[in-house]
Formats: C-alpha cells, structure tokens, sequence
C-alpha cells in the first residue's frame, strides 16, 4: 500500500504538536519535494504540553518559552505548510480529501492522523462553572493560569490522581494554595501497590496535600466541590484518544478505542497513518496493543509515520509502558507491569521491593526504593517501581532498556553498571532488588 | 570437578576485599555448614576501596568510615572466619593445602583465589623516595594521607591519567597542592579519541592541573620529578593481576595475564576458583577475554564463585567494561568500546557525537557530550561514551544495558526512556546520538 509512488506529492498530517510535527519533520528529511501541510486545530504547534504544569508551578516564567518551532520557522527552515485555529470536519479518503471548518478541500496522497486525545469529562455537575479547568490543552492552562494570577483562590479541589493531577496540585501547592485531590480509584498512578500509594499519599500529606482515593463528587458549587473547600477545580479525571474524525472516516480503532495501526502505523485506510495519542500501540511486556499515550512515544511513532508517508517501511516496535512524575519533589516512576497488574494478566508474577541508597552516604546518597517483578517460571523481568529523591530516572531507563530487550532477572543481574563513588554503589539498587527477585525464583 | 560432594567441607578465600567476601558470603548464604577461612594479606577486610581517593579530598572525614564489614562481624554474623595480615606463601593443590607466611598449613577442598591486584612500578629512578607513594592499597592511602598532613606539600606529580591517577590529581588540588599529572600514553582514561581527551585536559586546566600526555618521566628528586616541581609524587601507572601465587601452583594465566577462568570461574584445577581483578574475564562487545579490573565485577564474580564452590553451577557472563569516573567535577563515563578500539579489533566501526540537554533549560539541564558507537553493517551498538556535569550514570547505564542485550541501534532508538520535564527531554541525549547513528548507516 504504501510503496513510493510518483504520484504521492501531498502530505497532510492533521494534529501539530508531537507525533505530527515529528512526522511531518521526517517526512521533509526524507523526500525534499513533498508537499507538506499541517493542520493544528489549536492556537500554536511545536510546544512542549508536558512543560505546561511547570509554568503554572512558576519554573517555567512565560508560556511562550515552551513554543519550540513557529509556523513561520516550520515554513522558512523546513518548507512545512502549518495552519492553525484549522479543524479537520471530515476525511473523504475515496477523493483523498479532507475537509476544513471553513468549507476548504484540502487534497493528500498520504494522511497522518495526529489528533491526540481529550479530556475526559467526568459526571460532575457544573463542569462549566468560571472556575472549573480541565488541564489538557494550551487554551486550558491559558484560562487556568489567568484565574489563578486574577482571583488568588485560597483553595482548589483537583479531581484526578494521575500524572497532571499530582503534577497540578503540586504547582498549585508551591502557590501557596490548599489543596484536596480526589480520585474515584483506589490508587494514583495506577501502579496499584500498597506501598507505592502510601508513598504518595505521605509525600503529599508534606506538603498539606490531601489524597482521597476511592472518592467520587458529584457537584461544583461556587466555593465548594461538593463538601471540600474549592474556590477552583481542576479535572485531570483522564483523557481519551480523539478518534472521531477516524471513525467517521471508516478507520478501524482497535479495542482500547484508540486508532488501530499495523507496525508500520498504517491504518485499514491505505496511504492513512496515526501516531501519537489518537493510536493504539504494542505494549511489547503484555505482548498485545495497549493505549500508553506520552509524549516520548508520540515523538517516536511521528518519526516512523513520517518515513513511512515517503515509501519507506519502517517499523515501530512498541514500548513498555515508562513514565515518570514529579510528586512534590519525590521522583516517582514506572515501567512494564505491577505484581498487581502483571498477575490481572495472567502472568505468574513475583516480585522484590528493596531500599537502598543509591551513592555512599558520603557522596549524599538517599534511599531509593525499587520493585522489581518478574515472570516466576521463565524469570523474565516484567516492570519495576523506583521511587526516591533523585537518581531514579537513570534507573528507570535502564530496567526499560532491559524490558525492551525480554531480559531475565539472571541476565538483568550481571548488567554492567557503572560505579565510583560520587555516582553509585558498588551494588547499584536495581541489582539489589535483582539479587533478592532471583532468591525468591525456584532453583534460585 | 564442583559437583557436590560431602567431603567439600572446608572453604579457603585468599583476599578479603570485593570478590573474596562476596564469595565467601554467597558460600555461607547456600551452605549453611561449610567451613569457610578467609585469609586476607592487608590489615583489614571488606572495605569499599575505591573510596580511598575521597578520603584524601576530603568528602570521606576518616577511613574507617569505608569499612564495611570488620571480621569480629564476619565472624559473629555470617560465620566466615577471617584472618588479616595472613599472607599466603604457596598452594599446595595436590595436598589441597595452602601455606602461610608463618608457615602454617591450612586445608581445602575448595580455593578460591581473590588475590587482587598489583600497582604497576613504571621504570623511574627515586620510587623509593619517602615522598613518592602508590595510590592502590589501604596502606599506600595510609602513607600518602600522613604525609599530606605533616608535611603540607605545595607541589605534586601524578604518574600515571587513568581512574585513580585523575582522581588523585583532583583529591590533591582541593587540598590546595598545585598538580601535573603525565602519562607515557596519548590519552588519559583510554577512550582514545581526541575530543574525548580535549574534554579531561580542559576540566583538568580549569582547575589548574596540567596534564602533560606523551610525556615519560625518568628520575625522582627531593624537590622534582625531573623538570617538575613535586614535594610529592604518586604513581598511578597502572594495575596488573596479582597472578603470582597461582602461577606458582600450576594454575593457567590467559594471554592477557590474569587467571584464565571458565564460565564457572573454575580454574584449571579442580576446585580452585578464581575471581575479581586477579581472574581474566569474558567482554561481551568483543566477545573475546579480557582484563577489566573493577569492583562492581569483583563482587558479581565473587557471587558466582561463591556459589559454585558449594556445588552450584551458576555462569558468569562477562562485562562490557563499564566505568564511570568524577574529573574535577567532570562526570566522564565509557562502556563497551571506542570508535578506534574497535577498529583496532577489526570491527568496520560507525560513530556519532552529539551535544544535547538532560532535561530542559528551565529545569537546569545541562549539555551532556554523548558518543555512540556501532558497527556498520550489523547495526550492533559497540559502545558509548557520556560527558557532563550531571545526569550522566544513568545514561551510561542504559547503554550498558543495551550492550549487554546486543541490540542494534535500530532497537535502540525505540528505547522506552521515561519523559518528565524534572528528569529528561522528549528526545533523550542517547536517543539524539542514535538517530544520527542510524542516519550514518547504510540503508538508513
């Protein structure tokens, strides 16, 4: 389907923010003469969504330091077309057309759909009230951060305890708001282990933030959201792949309800790619699709899209599932499954938590905590926990490194980490946590 | 020849530091009634030896604070019964005896030989000196700290720019002594590329040190080494495998000096095992032995050791010869190999070399120097080489991990690295290096 053909001269990548400027990036690299149009429904493309908490925090001084490429620049530096404030009403792919707000026909050969994902609005009355925000888009946090530097609310509530909603309540916090945060789950982040939450939970409680999980509102108020204090609320209950304009379309979304791709990001639709958000993925620990959407793997899956619009044939391998989040300064991250998870799957899964310094105290090394979980029969290694001040995303990566690669816990503990003194121990954590995993297996 | 057998009741370690404890640890750990002797020739055991070099900076207050383990614990708590100042003389494997210096007699049925290694004496006239001291035992740190502290020397020359030579020449500049390092070699630390080399030399003259490459040296004076100023001199030049005793008992060396091992790191005679920087070990990159002395690989070997003298058959798989070293500030770490080293061994090697941030500007990311080695038609990844102020350990370790794995660098610019403006950029520095790798590669 898509081979290089003479004829595929017209690009059009629907989304401009990660996955569709990366793609569109690519595709310049690789063809010089294609002709390129980004579609961006919102005000400015090329920005860094993740760093849009950290402005409100007040680590980042102007919004606009988060702008990486202008259209202009797009235009001059890369012969990108970008139009923005443009929102795609329809994909007519039997006349490879798509359709503009304002009417317009726009012509493609091949189509990125890199339409990200939405909010998801949770059943709350009074979602619309003046100081109700979700935390999604660069429009959201434009209105949120006025309110806060126009009203000074004394208190918010945010619902949600994901990665924004934690990240939201500490910028919050470090304004000198109080704050509750509230989740219909039973656990932030999902990690779903015990321990992991009460971490949170007392990280938070530091800094005279309250955790409710399993905690369902009903009704924003004007100084209340429901019984808990709220001269502002923050939804940050999720968010959902923007797979309208797709399924309109005829293109097929795969269980998760993002748009299903093959390895090549192709969709069922032939010459029609998705990347980022708005696309279903391989989770290569679970070995099926899954919907993990970040930033990092919308860059990557645009890079494959990208080339992949110019002939090539690229494949995009999948990911493991890494993430991590600042949670009032305690560095929290993940990567593969839980116990908890791993187990819902059908895995045999066991696992190993440890605590151990990650320098020699008088390199001021602090404690670190890792889990570590694996497959009992085969010893392959399925995802671990690292939570601790500082040196946790080096960890991290490197069990993600080893995830992608199927390592078992025998081959993951004789990595050859570095160590010195000023940087590490001599028994680095993860192989700490390596050492206990290996005990617990059988014939260990 | 390590089957279990009831007869294998009596444990002898020669060397008590990294590889000899761990060894004699995991043998107590598996086998509850074994018999275990630890004989160590120095008047300590189990200290963490590479700390040395901070205790003269100064960041360790005193050398106890490095000692782990003291032999009353050993004794008490593990059951491992630990001689110091023991030093053994001669194996007498027919017999299954070791002999001491006194001249006492000690039976095994197994050995392990965890003897070390031995400073390097370069050909220099005066190393005699009472101001001239080696920097590789907890003796020689004992001389030198003395020294350093009555006699207050303004100047010092550092044979010898690899880890401890660099280390030495850092530890003695904070205590205000003007430092000229030299090396015979082209290249301090053995990375061997010239940019590689400009980075240490212009860290080391920020600081004021010269470091002079090339450079032989000949003759030790009162007051010089001879053109340079050294009311003090240290001699950094090298390491060897401490081979001798076992030479003596018949027990093969590999062509690269130290004691050829098997995966088991059974030696030739059966029963006798040996580990850490006196065994030879197997580098995964070259997939060739090799002699990589370092303690994160002396106490994974000791581990190994340790538990096939109690009958286990458990492999050690080698090293990709990772390190990392602190050069006045500078975080300089190497794995696998350098674009020359492995055009040396034959390998039509590709490399790319990036500037990129750890983590964005308004979070403090500083420019990590990333070099990325492959191998051109394969892909392979062959090694790397990470610079910077910070963030650096985590980096090299990802690489480690992904040499150990054999990946390509098609893999692993997929990598599933976690992304949060605290911690990391979207593209991760590693992640820069390997797309410009793999655009240096043919059908990229």
């Amino acid at each position: 389907m898509s081979n290089p053909s003479p004829e595929a001269r017209r690009l059009v990548v629907v989304g401009g923010v990660a996955a569709g400027l990366s793609a569109a990036s690519r595709a310049r690299k690789l063809d010089p003469t294609l002709h390129i149009t980004v579609l961006e429904r919102g005000p400015v493309v090329s920005y860094g969504a993740c760093g849009l908490p950290y402005w409100i925090e007040g680590q980042v001084r102007e919004r606009d330091e988060l702008l990486v490429l202008s259209p202009e620049t797009l235009a001059r530096e890369r012969n990108i077309l970008v139009e923005t404030n443009a929102c795609v009403t329809e994909i007519l792919h039997s006349r490879r057309r798509v359709v503009l707000h304002d009417g317009r026909c726009l012509p493609y050969d091949r189509l990125v759909l890199a339409t990200g994902s939405t909010a998801v609005a949770p059943e709350i009355t009074g979602l619309d009230a003046p100081h109700c925000f979700f935390a999604h888009t660069w429009q959201d946090f434009g209105g949120l951060h006025t309110f806060l530097q126009q009203r000074q609310p004394a208190t918010a509530v945010v619902v949600g305890a994901g990665f924004v909603g934690l990240e939201m309540a500490g910028a919050l916090r470090m304004r000198g708001v109080r704050v509750t945060v509230v989740d219909a789950g039973e656990h932030p982040l999902r990690w779903g282990e015990t321990w992991f939450t009460q971490r949170i939970q007392q990280r938070l409680a530091q800094f005279q933030i309250e955790l409710r999980t399993r905690h369902r509102v009903q009704r924003i108020t004007d100084e209340a959201l429901d019984d808990l204090p709220a001269d502002m609320v923050i939804v940050a209950a999720g968010i959902r792949p923007a797979t309208e304009l797709a399924a309109q379309a005829g293109i097929a979304l795969a269980r998760n309800g993002a748009i299903a791709v093959d390895e090549t990001l192709e969709t069922n639709l032939p010459g029609v790619y998705a990347a980022g958000d708005c696309a279903s993925t391989y989770h290569r620990v679970k070995r099926a699709a899954d919907w993990v959407p970040l930033g990092t793997t919308a860059n990557k899956m645009g890079l494959v899209a990208g080339a992949n619009v110019t002939g090539a044939r690229e494949r995009f391998p999948g990911v493991v599932g890494t993430s991590i989040v600042r949670v009032c300064g305690l560095a929290v991250a993940t990567t593969g499954l839980s116990p908890g998870a791993a187990r819902q799957l059908g895995f045999d899964a066991i696992s190993a938590r440890i605590s151990a310094r990650s320098r020699p105290g008088y390199f001021f090394g602090e404690m670190l905590e890792v889990e570590l979980v694996a497959e009992r029969e085969s010893g392959r290694l399925l995802g671990a926990a690292v939570l601790g001040e500082r040196d946790v995303e080096g960890r991290i990566n490197v069990v993600a490194t080893a995830l992608g690669a199927a390592t078992t816990v025998d081959e993951f503990l004789f990595t050859d980490l570095c160590y010195s003194p000023p940087y590490a121990t001599t028994w680095d954590p993860l192989l700490v946590a390596a050492r206990q995993l290996r005990n617990a297996r059988p014939n260990a």
